[in-house]
């Protein structure tokens, strides 16, 4: 049964500069990318806060894809979360240059009922005490996917690590996964990952694809190969709201629908990088993506 | 139908420290991991050269295996090949601390009437000009697959890309290929290698696995996940060489055998990083191959 999935994180205003072009106060933040790319299979809502500054052709790009935003407050005060990055030559390795929290600052989820009563949730790349917060407020969740990064490994390592063991999935990428667990084999690293309490683990690795630590098996997925990078801002963000929009829309979790659901992920997050924000992925849409889930599995076809 | 394989290459002793194991005067080269490996697929000649310190014992490693040995030339004045390196901690990197040509200085492969009437070939990494000397010297090659390495493209550049026109595969790892192709983006640069003159390119991507460039399609297939890591030396020659075996063995150089060839490579240099120079490779040999193969095929089913 298709369930609806909640997803919380940033929104955010991003500008970026890439090799090849530049973008200025465009739609990011983990909860606007998760959003978007759940919205192709499942019914989604989006917890968050934006600021005075937030358009309203921006939240139209959120309801066309039928995205509740009945929990996505806005602060009259305040402009909304600011990023300013550049990536490096070739795309090897990005800086940040401005970051201000402005709204985002000191924001703690407030649930609303309909997000109180989810059962499939992610919680978007955010700080750990954040997403503790928007967890504890969920009455009764069925799957919670928990998605972090190399700062909160970092900065907030305690927190994370109990947030780990409520986790049904766990999403880092190579070297986080090494990072938190202090190992450099990749795959013992992510054994590690289930020993921290994780209910199963999947780490991205790039271009390479992702692979799945689960009690009923290991397994791999690669990544579309893409061939005209635009802006890799928000390729894991869109991989984890893909992977968990269509868990919650298949309302199931066995390590098949995992399994089918990666390659979503994939497939999904190949859109986001081919252009700023979500514009690609917005207007070639599921046909698109199914077509590459469908490559995906063509090329691991043994 | 089962056809040879000639194997060409070095053949060397190496002493080896990583972070957790030290050995000295092992057999190593990249004629001798690759010709191991290959011998599990089809019937392997080796042609190189070794010294006067060259044991007994190693020449039985090779006979045991049915490597044809004619063509392994002896130096009477001077020692094997010496290599000597060390892996920094946790296997990240590596340095040479001295290398020794000694018999191989000057070396060009003198092939015999049984390896000039070869039909596979893999010339293993060694510099371009000796591989070019070999591949002359064989009447009617009909699928060459050319080896090679970082080294080769900063050295012998010119001569590397003289020699990918006249290969039917070339295999590279993704830092080699983007170097080759003067591009970042892997998939690109994959693609990049065809227009070079490969019929198809294979690009190695560690413990994530392989790609393969073919003009019938693109395919990727996943390492087999190594938990217990005791040494990579040796790792991309015995992909190179089980790959190598396998189509020999099947006698078929289509798209789908190229594709099984590679989980053969991916299963046999998993063996071969699990020990020192080849010894758990031998010794569990090709049942345990086998197993893994399955195990990849099974990993890499959506």
């Amino acid at each position: 049964m298709k369930e609806k999935l909640l997803v919380i994180g940033s929104v955010a205003y991003d500008s970026i500069e890439t090799p090849i072009d530049s973008a200025n106060f465009i739609l990011g933040g983990s909860a606007s990318y998760a959003a978007l790319a759940a919205s192709f299979f499942a019914p989604t809502q989006i917890v968050g806060i934006v600021g005075n500054d937030f358009k309203d052709s921006d939240v139209k790009r959120l309801t066309a894809r039928n995205i509740d935003i009945s929990g996505l407050k806005m602060d009259a005060e305040k402009p909304t979360f600011f990023w300013r990055g550049k990536y490096h030559e070739d795309f090897n390795g990005r800086e940040t240059l401005d970051v201000r929290l402005n709204a985002f600052e000191g924001y703690m989820p407030e649930l609303n009922e309909a997000a109180k009563m989810s059962k499939y949730v992610l919680l978007g790349n955010i700080a750990p005490e954040t997403q503790e917060a928007a967890l504890n407020a969920i009455r009764d969740p069925e799957f919670v996917i928990l998605d972090s990064m190399d700062l909160w490994i970092q900065t907030a390592n305690a927190k994370l690590k109990e947030l780990i063991k409520r986790a049904d999935m766990l999403i880092l990428n190579d070297s986080e996964a090494k990072m938190l667990t202090d190992n450099r084999n990749l795959i013992v690293a992510g054994d590690a990952l289930l020993q921290m309490g994780a209910k199963c683990a999947i780490v991205k690795n790039g271009e390479y694809g992702a692979m799945l630590f689960h009690k009923d098996g290991f397994f791999t997925v690669p990544a579309y190969p893409v061939r005209a990078l635009h802006d890799p801002t928000g390729a894991g963000d869109s991989f984890a709201g893909a992977l968990a929009g269509y868990i919650a829309g298949e309302g199931r979790t066995d390590f098949e629908t995992i399994k089918r659901g990666m390659v979503a992920g994939s497939a999904t997050a190949s859109l986001t990088v081919e252009s700023f924000s979500c514009y690609k992925l917005e207007e070639t849409g599921i046909s698109e993506i199914k077509r590459r889930c469908e490559y995906i599995t063509s090329i691991s076809k043994i």
